[in-house]
């Protein structure tokens, strides 16, 4: 293995620069040639790759985004177009590939891998935490703590006025970034597309708490909850309930996507984007590299796709202990 | 004058607490007692009144929303309910009142004064700073400072595709926020209430951005835009222009109203809240207390109340020529 | 057991407070009564004790420092403070206790609960995470990412010069801090007083670097670095290198103690409070409760205190290969 | 006038980059061409000049740090030099300068422009804010709330024990960023170079909050101040007070030169670009660009690097009335 390129694929997530420089530094530090493809798999298609040495990733440990940009790639679906990718690779004597994404871009790397036996390891990077086969993907703390920010300040008012508050996180499959705001805002429920929650539920919870005279409430939900969004649940809680007046909504969005990575973020980035290079000089391939307790794991692409990581019980109980 | 009751009233702002730190200990260090009326107006009707000491206002300088509390109160639009409150004034023995809030706390405060004559000054906490006779009002700095870090979070990312953002900011009836969150954020375009702005506006100024090959574009919207909220907006330049795939909304919400406060606000709160006192000491009265060009200044609750802050015409230029 | 006993001892950490309310809403749950003994062991042996409730902890969650205050006591080393502590205890009908804080906290439990018998679990609660028992400590999260914070500040100026800077964060005994703050801010050398690094060794790294044309240097030094503060290291450097006209120093100090609490401090915090009670519940005493690979785990005081943590060398070993 | 060269001087400023892009896209507005010198006066002279377009700034208004960087220029003090670098401008075109940076850059403008007649006008951006000719310089609300920040956290432990924290903070001919953090955090004393502050009046003010029995107190020390940096001070402390037994020190140092710009630096900062680059078209040059009372001004450079802005005496007397 001489030449290694690597690229960042799909949704964008802090971080990420984190752990391309680190698989800079780390070719460099074993002598190995690494290419940047520019705009992930359409990149690749398009031949646009440049060479890239220490001072390319100066500075950037600290930068949200991608500097090697991102794309959608419909061209990449089709054999046509992953052939043409693989021959660009060939020209630039490309022999391995580090890809940075999600399960979009597993899946990509899956296909592109069997058809034509180019070695690849894949870095999860998303901020909804939702891939199997590492403990936490990157740019998920960082998420976490953005949308935490927000429902601090939302509780700095609300601590002032009699109020609910309707907060809508990311996570269209997934409640992680919910969960775990919605644990450390002290918010008074969390809704999850993983659990069901009725919006009489809502209503019960918000209830217990005017009976134990709290002034105001804050409900987080993910927005791939079934009840709808932030706005459609606000509506049926104030169609049920009589008498509430003041109901307001927040949509984060993708503030929830930017903002400088935390340390454990960028730490895990480093980690991995170090480990991915050593993973392909041990010869390994086809998989995505992980952090599980602790420790550097290896998972097949095949598992990371389609096997599910659970949302902690233990949290989802906790939120309603610890609103009382 | 011997007892100054102080109280918060309205919509919190960021900074307020560091207003009523100052004029505890700005009566204290003139010898004066000083009460906190608790709820606002409603408080002063029900007579939830408390004595103030240096301690009571200890380590909060730096704590959004107010200790006080906040509340509405119906009651005191009716002549009875501000008789009943000045009655409890009067059991207290309180001779002097600031009020701590916006436009509805000073409409207030001006008919009570008239009324039982009782000397009160305004100190404008406000995040919109839509109040005349002051500069800034306190929170505007700080309110401008969390959207502006939601519109830095959104270009992290927005670097890294081809989309085009909504983000909604406060500001009803003023656009302070959206202007100068827009401008410190590099918007491709602001909305605001006090200028029209249509949407093939919007459409035209996206599109001269991408015929300059941008690959992103953020429009900052205040509230009260008369083409309506951020979705709405998003809603109707996607009627309008075919081929446009990606289009993201952010609502902030309150997330604006809460926060540490910035140095600038506390800085402000501190001035004013020992100038109100000052003032009160100098026989001032029925007058809002604001800081115009470095200097403090008191204005007739009248003008601060009926007269208009126009928004700066140049920042609206700016926007267009930066954003080129 | 129908009483608990809560406190918190030695220096404080963000996160507590979130501690303290898991602890005291989860006792609540349980149907278990809650008090908050103030200033630790002091007011233990003053009978500073005072019932806590739901609301008793609303809104601190996102505070850092201790609610409850905490204090030196000498008298508590003596076996008649102790007595004097527990006699206390009993008048409040205290049946159980769980203190948070760090080894010389646990110490203080040890002796008490051998002592007196008196069922007691420790909460690890210190931004220097050197407690054996628990992957993390409450604190160590928030400490590390102020420190990267500062190191990324440094980091924006230094690109613009040709500097060097040395940059002390905490941790007597422990580099976890340094280590990790060194990593994520991407320093070019970081000294821990878990392996020796020699003055050459520093200037040996520096050296590399210049020789790559880097313009300027970052050094994270642990306080408790056998080759002195960061004062005296970067004096034995300027020494040492003739024409390195531009050194600076930051000493971070007790910055790195307060800030609001990450996410994850908090969300450990609420998890091993609650965990506290129901440990309390199933009759486990004496020992110290943690998460290590996310589960819930209880280790011995005496192993707690006496054995160590070892830091990472994985992470060593990045800083070197990363700096590249 | 047709072309425009740009280059920051001196010590860095949070907001210069922000600047930057404004002269930039001022230019592209009124159709001047605009070239970016690197390493101010250093590169002029090596003729590191590149042509900047709109693309060259994009998404650099948030970052701190010069884009363009700065060096220290021996050779542009002498006559030779500067010949060097006004030949170099000519062979490039330009005809007209905006230098962003603090007193000494102007002098060296100055100087350049008495010489060589070339038009200059001068952007004060300098975190000190001790330029005559502006209310405020750009880097100067970031560095606050930057030194702000670093109160705040300590304040969060220093409520939790009894102790005496000196915090030094940049200025060394000028106390603006010590009076403002301080009155921002709430610091029993504040000592700035412009008043004499003996370790006299320091201990009075620490025993006068002892009396009132406050557990701990912030002294906020400016690097200039005549009693030495906060370590000397907080010796000559400790010698005279007997019972004092916990100081502790932090130097923040040059994390305050970083950090993402305030909301008012960005404004600021487009403003003085923008304003800088009509102020050339309109034949204006040998001055500073300002905001004074919220209209843009001119200064002569003479001016600007001579006389004296004095610090507002209101600020030091509410440090102490408010700390009571």
């Amino acid at each position: 293995m001489k030449k290694i390129g690597v690229f960042t694929s799909g949704g964008d997530a802090p971080g990420m620069n984190a752990a391309l420089r680190a698989v800079v530094r780390g070719c460099i530090y074993y002598g190995i040639e690494v290419y940047g493809i520019r705009y992930g798999y359409k990149g690749m298609i398009e031949g646009d790759i440049i060479p890239l040495n220490s001072h390319s990733v100066s500075n950037i440990i600290q930068r949200a985004g991608t500097v090697l940009k991102s794309a959608r790639c419909q061209e990449f679906r089709e054999p046509e177009g992953r052939k043409k990718a693989f021959d660009n690779l060939k020209k630039f004597g490309i022999d391995a590939l580090i890809a940075i994404g999600g399960d979009g871009t597993f899946t990509g790397a899956k296909v592109f891998f069997e058809e034509h036996a180019i070695p690849v390891i894949g870095i999860p990077g998303t901020i909804d935490n939702d891939i199997y086969g590492t403990d936490k993907t990157i740019g998920f703390d960082t998420a976490v703590n953005t949308a935490l920010s927000a429902v601090d300040n939302i509780r700095d008012t609300a601590d002032s006025h009699d109020r609910v508050f309707f907060i809508e996180v990311m996570g269209r499959d997934s409640g992680y970034i919910a969960i775990q705001s919605g644990i450390g805002g002290g918010a008074e429920m969390v809704m999850v597309p993983e659990t069901k929650t009725t919006i009489n539920e809502v209503i019960e919870a918000l209830q217990k708490g005017w009976s134990r005279s709290k002034t105001s409430s804050i409900v987080v939900i993910a927005e791939g909850d079934e009840e709808g969004n932030a706005f459609e649940i606000s509506e049926k809680v104030k169609a049920r309930v009589k008498d509430l007046k003041d109901i307001r909504v927040t949509i984060l969005g993708h503030v929830q996507r930017g903002g400088t990575p935390t340390a454990q973020d960028r730490i895990l980035a480093s980690r991995l984007g170090l480990s991915a290079v050593e993973g392909l000089r041990d010869g390994k391939s086809g998989v995505m590299v992980g952090v599980i307790n602790d420790e550097v794991t290896f998972t097949s692409f095949g598992d990371s796709i389609t096997k599910q990581k659970p949302l902690n019980k233990d949290l989802i109980r906790m939120v309603e202990i610890l609103s009382i």
